[in-house]
């Protein structure tokens, strides 16, 4: 129905946003498998995309509460490679390809200790003004941060 | 510290407000032990409280939304006593002991499939005036709900 | 990257397998901006997929207790159409368009109590030999049970 | 039923074990009224509980592989104070006040970013043979590293 096969091997561009941010899996995450369960990796791609946006001095907290901008997920795919372990370090590595205009793509991929591709994700995220429930393009506060990493 | 060895055994008193309600525990909810992991039983505390609600006609969500009325939790005591396993059909017996004024005490014992007491717990609610952050006393519209069981 | 477009409005085939089950959202499920946290879908699929099974007599606590056969899951497709909210009662469609052989693709529709689609999500799972860690056809206990649906 | 009051304002005794970790609150972990859920201070116990044992060399993970030693959970109390925010960053502070012997029990305190405390939790838990199922005293490989710190 649609493809995936470029996800996980995707060529890295030349300009494009990333950063990078370490996860541990909780006993409370796993599952009966001894696996970090499927559902809990959308988790690992929220504290992926906080932290990058803290990396350019951006708290999504202070959206919503001074900008009152909210950013519902609209869509999310998620490959899983290999498991994810209880206690495990996994480190998240997120990126942004496009600039952002009436919607943003986080692009998630996540490793584990011995540096192995184990999971790789996407999350498309509107923007929303709280008071109206509109529809806004990426408000310039984010815009401002991201020009020089596509320049 | 503090002694709950009368918490399981508790005699059942003749004038209190009783419920039951079943939850099946998923996948996700399970740790790598096989268990459901024991911060997950809040949830089901929870299922149970609002569903105890709802058999008299109540809805938690038109408290907040109509009366403007949040629950903060002010306590929990959890008593483990066996394990739920991956797709136990619990049974849920929530009771209010006590006519709540300041505050209300939701009393749960969890049951598995062959009728053993898995879990024992308790939540302590406070009622807030979600406008001005307030305590309020219990409000009237739970208050006449609750005194048939209590007269 | 990979078109959706299609996956919401997919015409009903004749020879498919479909299953209908409900969920309540709980509060600890929402999130701040008073919706059904994106994350947590996967457990209401978890939870369609389950049920559809055992609307078949088919257990899946079973095919992992007695068969040995776990069914990790390799990829997962949601989109979010609209919010669901706190207590909301959620109809969970879900459905099996293509006879299993290596894997299983389940889909998933999740409509409110207006009846309107505000989700829909596929995941695909393999299954393991739990002993071997190796990947199997999905085990004949199961293709039996579907058969009748796709003839 | 039973007195919590001594839980918050325990005095600090000489001989005991502390250790103390930061987690952040995770958009997930909040529920519509913004608060952190009050069923997941279970995983923050549980984060500040690991990296108690961590901070002296011990790891939970390699108890369950290589001893083949689990702790269940056996009792759990929560005090909430004050509300926890999303993206407030908390300290967990954990202790160990008396040496183990069939058990085992964590009291935590957790501090929000102007170091207020919010939360007072404790969890006892036992040692379980994962051969056997059977209880076991406190492992020869805690108490030795445990030691120096109640002598």
């Amino acid at each position: 129905m649609y493809d995936l096969s470029c996800l996980a091997g995707l060529k890295i561009k030349k300009h494009m946003f990333t950063s990078e941010t370490k996860v541990r899996v909780r006993y409370g995450e796993t599952d009966k498998m001894g696996y970090l369960y499927y559902g809990f990796y959308a988790l690992y791609y929220e504290v992926g995309r906080v932290e990058m946006l803290r990396d350019v001095g951006l708290s999504y907290r202070m959206m919503e509460d001074e900008l009152h901008v909210a950013m519902p997920v609209m869509n999310m795919h998620c490959q899983y490679l290999r498991p994810a372990y209880y206690d495990d370090l996994l480190t998240v590595k997120t990126r942004v390809e496009k600039f952002p205009e009436r919607d943003i793509v986080f692009y998630s991929d996540i490793y584990n200790e011995k540096d192995k591709l184990i999971n790789s994700g996407s999350v498309k995220l509107a923007f929303i003004d709280m008071k109206t429930g509109r529809r806004l393009n990426c408000p310039e506060v984010i815009l401002e941060k991201m020009r020089p990493f596509f320049d």
